[in-house]
């Protein structure tokens, strides 16, 4: 399958290296690892064993590659805007496009440029940070949940999941995509906004009771919210308790919007907060945490 | 008036300079402050009108100064538990204990120390910091409100109220005591707290329409619980808008705990905080945005 890599971060360096590794033809648009990746290709750092591609077919611009059979975006979703620009150029008859993004929105801003159709959505719990140019760093988990945007094939997600499970990723497809977007939400909310706003990693969070305590009532909002929709089943309170236990065993991670904090970039609030938000009110739900921790974030960026 | 001003911070050194201006003999304990005090004396640098102490009574020990009328009470509240060897040499028979301290809780303190009939509780709006060793700086309000601890004789609040303004400050008597430490409460909690944790002064709060509307939430959920017990007469939920108005005029200022935060000393979360908020669960009230603001700020401190 020929594939194009939109948004070559931490997730899109690592997934698109694996599935280079597994025999796909994989195109990677890049901009700070170009040079790098040009010249002597990408390593792999990770828990499951670190490999090397000494050769990567890297490109600046979408235009060089053109044409695929599947876009693979990961861009962080404050970059959204450039969607057209960046994307149009890969589409063709029968591209599919597969949105790895953080939060909510991502499916419809590319359903309303691209056609509903072809928009796939996966949710992605992978636990990975770029390091030198031309390497990625895998710490922990990496799974994949894929779900269509608009029910029309489900055969077709069936078809990416085996795909990307081929590439050594357990890879799962689910007919309700939104569960597994706000599911993620949970982890997501609580961690990416304290490690951004404390700049402390999770295992500072998780080792006093009143921190510990608070992600868990964040969670439990965000659960919440999430059950004012007709979800195929809702989510129950105790998945707070076991995303909490997940996390005990990640150490000293530090959530993407805590490095993004770090590094000076742009922190991703509307896919994560504010969309979550709007929908919660438009329900007449109330998280008056996440509000508030979603206002600290806008005030600290 | 004999008196002792125990706690000589920005406050203690401000009121402790007006009342001996007025004529009254004031014995200043310090610490950081001694040496420079000790040659020069005070300079007060006051949107009032500037003015000099060039001889001011300067002690490194309570027990050099002995038994007063009156002690003065500016202690920062995390250092309470030094309450009884600072304050005891200072007592004798008739002596009264004003404390002019945050937060909720050093009445009782010092009530269960020197009896409650010698305590009086002071509010104090008042906008000053230090400055070099020896100076003092006064930026905005100082406005006291008097009451007694355990109502015995309120004519003693009243000439004590007297005095103080005839130091040339505004001070009045009220019944209400534990009105007034709410009302301090409903400013000083978001203030202080939202100032700390994100470092940024009362004007960077207000400007942005989120942030003014977070303060706005906190200082409601401060007011529902003030009005769980039987105040003398309800804070009206009005007086959170007269409190946003009131800060508009103090521009860039930075509330206490901001600037403790700044100079790496503990903060004052039990007074302002946790004890309010003891006090809110007691009574069945949720407080869900100031319990995670202390929370926050503990995680930092």
């Amino acid at each position: 399958m020929r594939i194009a890599i939109v948004g070559a971060g931490a997730l899109g360096l690592y997934y698109g290296a694996l599935l280079q590794r597994s025999g796909q033809d994989v195109h990677f648009l890049l901009r700070r690892d170009f040079e790098a990746v040009s010249r002597k290709g990408l390593k792999v750092f990770s828990i499951n064993g670190d490999f090397e591609l000494p050769y990567v077919q890297a490109y600046r611009t979408p235009q060089e590659i053109g044409p695929v059979d599947l876009v693979l975006v990961g861009l962080k979703t404050f970059a959204n805007d450039r969607y057209a620009e960046l994307i149009t150029p890969l589409v063709g008859a029968g591209t599919q496009i597969l949105t790895l993004q953080n939060g909510l929105g991502n499916e419809e801003a590319l359903a309303e440029l691209f056609g509903a159709e072809r928009i796939i959505g996966g949710v992605a719990f992978l636990c990975s940070n770029r390091g030198e140019p031309g390497e990625v760093h895998h710490l922990a988990a990496g799974r994949i949940i894929l779900g269509e945007h608009q029910r029309i094939d489900p055969l077709r997600v069936e078809h990416l999941a085996a795909m990307i499970a081929r590439a050594g990723v357990e890879c799962r497809a689910t007919d309700d995509l939104r569960r597994a977007r706000w599911e993620k939400l949970v982890w997501n909310i609580p961690f990416n906004g304290l490690c951004a706003l404390l700049q402390q990693p999770v295992d500072r969070l998780l080792a006093s009771p009143a921190t510990r305590r608070l992600v868990r009532e964040i969670m439990l909002e965000v659960i919440r919210a999430a059950n004012l929709q007709d979800l195929s089943r809702a989510i129950p309170e105790g998945y707070a308790d076991s995303m909490l236990e997940f996390t005990d065993n990640m150490g000293g991670y530090k959530p993407s919007m805590q490095i993004d904090r770090e590094e000076g970039r742009q922190l991703e609030i509307a896919a994560i907060f504010r969309i979550p938000l709007e929908f919660g009110s438009s329900r007449g739900g109330a998280l008056p945490r996440v509000e508030m921790l979603a206002t600290l974030l806008e005030q600290v960026q």
